[in-house]
């Protein structure tokens, strides 16, 4: 059993989901909610069962798929609608039966909002509280309580927050969770309020901060040093407007700072992994700015300071950049060193063995690559061709003499040019050399990959039977910064299965289908390794 | 002359000058000075004059071309080097007659930075501090004094990092800045040590504060709420590694949330349009999630409460956008409502008047296609359109018959498939009817959305010169929930500018090209109808 002592309670998937831009689908949320698993939080909060159908199916699917090794999946609701009975409100019902053994439930604790927006009376509301802990504690189930608005309340109408705070507490909730919901506070005010609530209730406390005034890390912080012992965050600070606390910067301020140790051991250095990793999942470009994770975080311009730091750099640096699994950078040097280079090869099962003009020459490669848009963080597959063809063992299948794609359209008249009804198709060829013999193949799609993925299949398959057993499972794609609009260099991320195992490779260039060319050949290749055709 | 108890004292061209990727010409520094002004500053630190060419003609160009309402310019520096008198260090005189009233001296304030990077006496540091500081007093400037790493300086030797202030105010300092260099202090240790420093010495203090912990906004405020009475800040919290305190979050809680007159009248509201327009200068996309300033900041997902927003935004808002020339936005998803959407029009500037029917008939229509992968959170122009259609304004400056795409390669034999060094390329034709003409245009291009893009352009421009004035400056590509890999829905983002104003439209289609070409002929549709020329 997990120390409850002190809770780090993330809450990307609900509340960091509402940032604007992000949109998860159900597969996105199970491959977060295990990363922050890995992260090693307490408690993953994985969305709104009842009130939105792909929260319900996640909490169905992480039942069955989810194997957590230090979190707990927990499900958000509010309470009881006025006037029912906990027992009888649908929405309750789908918390209490959402196989979570947790539940979060959001409160109104500003009077003015329960006058306005629920148009409720402040005792009802008080009533809908109680019932509904009471009811979700009697069937097993562990709550917390968010206080929506608190802050707000607490300054308006300060007997009636706290009444909110002591009917959950008394009640069953375990914790009750000051929110600050529009993100105005300050740290100060944030020390202040919650030792006064902690000194009239005696209850455990939890904040839960919005960045509204950029203060959303201090103000977690300051409540955690006013007696707060459960901190509600999300990865990279997503949320909506401004966003939520940021969970790194909160971690690590409680564990470097402060010496806390509120993540099991080993977990912290997987903190840069974590972060980037969501990133690429919801598909925002990370932070490179971001304190602990980002890649300029420990980034030190050379010149005066350089020899300096080399010798010594605690002088320069807050932390240790190793510890959150970042690491220093000098911005005239290079990406990958040699020795990582050499773990990863280890990593892949490749025997780099001591030569050292070899892992020099794979890294200088790497680099130049890099440059150029290319990122191997998540492209294990593409990496290990390269370290193989370095080494002399290269992999291939067949040789691309050529391809092309046409796509066309011919809207119907008339039409709206948002109305999406006109047909629109792509129609490849590819021409390549596959054991000794030239095959040329034709292939329809519903885009220009797609007829690419089934003409290159299908030139294939002859050849190699085992192909109709991959699967082409995600393709992601990233505008890189640099020249603007259409010019601009793209990033091609494909994911391919063989119903076990999957693996993904990368592709970079200014044509996006000739990147995902790029992509698509080796992911192929890899895959038919992974079956185990002899290599050439 | 200005008040002075308080310093709003701005180092974005100096500190925020360092981050990763910005790199200024003198003629951006002279615009961003002017918008600093424009926020109402008291001091710009210009740049450091005889280390830097770009800031001694910085400061040359500023003298004869600058005309600063309310801000004073001062140069940057460091002491003098060891063992040699002010009067004669070249460094010095280079401050000395930069023509800047006032100058920032960087001082060592950290025993082991002095003895293991400057490699001097902690003597000889002090001797070079109250020197260099006497020397500029002489010959009539005012001058601050930055404590480098004072906060590491201070835990590790608090009486040398004392002396040093001490040392400073005594040679005739106003102001003695506390610099937390590498940026890994708390709000809590900021408040403590400033209030021990400025009991123990009854200096004059200013506070520095990086943002390695996420905290530089709230150990700002930490620092004012401990004495401090000068702030040194950067627009967007721009700087080195993570950045500076954020200097629209630190103005904007001092202002907004302390009630405190530390910017000329009317300036706050220049907020947002100062930050947005520095951006634009240092080539940084603007961050959409800044606080205060950021176009997320004050956007709400509209649904349930849009009609409790409407009737009282100061129930969700922490405070009002317009004081910081901001606005509140009501993101139209698909949990709108008839209430969001007449907004929104409002918002657009279109009436949609009494018409019930005509606004529950745009709420489904906007349903139907947010279920089929639309979004209009970021696409106003797309939305607009579709509002004037059914409006009865429909926008339509010519109508396409047909369009082709064809992308190919021929890989140089034997080739690795990383390389990147083929040619690939693609030609586009579109086939239009324009003002009762057909018109065929076939163009060239480094990808299929690219040469569609100039094909377009290439078929339009004799209709319509003003077209050679509009850029696709932006292009998102999202693949959507779905089928899986290359079968998937996609979503396309495009952002067009003239120059000034940039715009938004959204495109949706299980082919990326064929998406991409929804969104196009909506931008450049849109962009026509910007510049005036009448609907069809």
């Amino acid at each position: 059993m997990r120390d409850d002592s002190f809770h780090v309670f993330d809450t990307t998937l609900r509340d960091g989901a509402q940032r604007e831009g992000i949109n998860l689908r159900v597969s996105d949320k199970l491959a977060i909610a295990k990363l922050l698993d890995d992260f090693g939080v307490a408690f993953i909060e994985g969305g709104w069962p009842g009130a939105n159908p792909k929260d319900t199916e996640f909490f169905r699917r992480a039942s069955q798929e989810l194997d957590l090794e230090h979190a707990l999946l927990t499900a958000f609701g509010a309470t009881r609608r006025a006037g029912v009975r906990a027992a009888d409100d649908p929405q309750v019902a789908a918390l209490r039966d959402s196989g979570a053994s947790v539940v979060t439930l959001v409160a109104k604790s500003d009077d003015r909002h329960v006058e306005r927006a629920l148009r409720t009376t402040l005792d009802e509301n008080l009533a809908m509280i109680a019932d509904t802990v009471s009811h979700l504690r009697e069937h097993g189930q562990r709550v917390f309580v968010d206080c929506e608005h608190f802050f707000d309340g607490y300054r308006h109408h300060p007997e009636y927050a706290l009444s909110v705070v002591r009917t959950a507490a008394e009640a069953g909730a375990d914790v009750v969770v000051l929110c600050d919901t529009n993100g105005g506070m300050l740290p100060a005010d944030i020390t202040r309020v919650v030792t006064e609530v902690r000194e009239a209730t005696g209850v455990r406390l939890g904040i839960h901060a919005q960045d509204d005034t950029g203060c959303a890390v201090a103000n977690t912080l300051a409540a955690v040093d006013a007696g707060a012992t459960h901190v509600q965050c999300t990865a990279n600070g997503y949320g909506e407007r401004v966003g939520n606390a940021d969970l790194f910067s909160v971690v690590g301020a409680l564990a470097l700072k402060r010496g806390r140790e509120i993540l099991p051991e080993g977990c912290l250095g997987e903190m840069t992994r974590v972060s980037t990793a969501i990133a690429e999942i919801v598909n925002l470009a990370p932070d490179t700015h971001r304190p602990y994770v980002g890649v300029s975080a420990f980034a030190h311009k050379a010149g005066l300071h350089a020899s300096a730091i080399k010798v010594d750099p605690d002088l320069y640096q807050h932390t240790d950049p190793e510890l959150v699994g970042n690491r220093m950078r000098m911005l005239v040097s290079d990406m990958a060193g040699r020795a990582s280079v050499e773990l990863k090869a280890r990593e892949l099962g490749l025997d780099l063995g001591d030569d050292r003009a070899l892992s020099g020459r794979v890294v200088e490669r790497i680099k130049g690559l890099e440059l150029s848009g290319y990122s191997f963080e998540a492209a294990d597959a593409s990496l290990e061709l390269l370290l193989r063809e370095e080494l002399g063992e290269s992999v291939r299948y067949f040789e691309t003499e050529s391809w092309r794609v046409l796509t066309e359209r011919r809207p119907t008249a008339g039409s709206s040019p948002l109305a999406g009804e006109d047909e629109s198709l792509s129609e490849a060829t590819v021409k390549l050399r596959v054991k000794g013999e030239r095959v040329i193949a034709t292939a329809e799609g519903n885009g220009p990959v797609n007829a690419l993925d089934r003409a290159l299949r299908s030139s294939l398959e002859h050849a190699f039977t085992a192909l109709g057993g991959l699967e082409l499972t995600d393709y992601k794609v990233r505008i890189l910064e640099g020249a603007s609009g259409t010019d601009a260099v793209t990033r091609i991320l494909v994911t391919f299965s063989d119903g076990g195992e999957e693996w993904t490779t990368v592709g970079v260039g200014p044509n996006v289908v000739d990147a995902s060319w790029v992509a698509l050949e080796q992911a192929i290749t890899y895959g038919l390794l992974r079956q185990g055709y002899p290599r050439d």
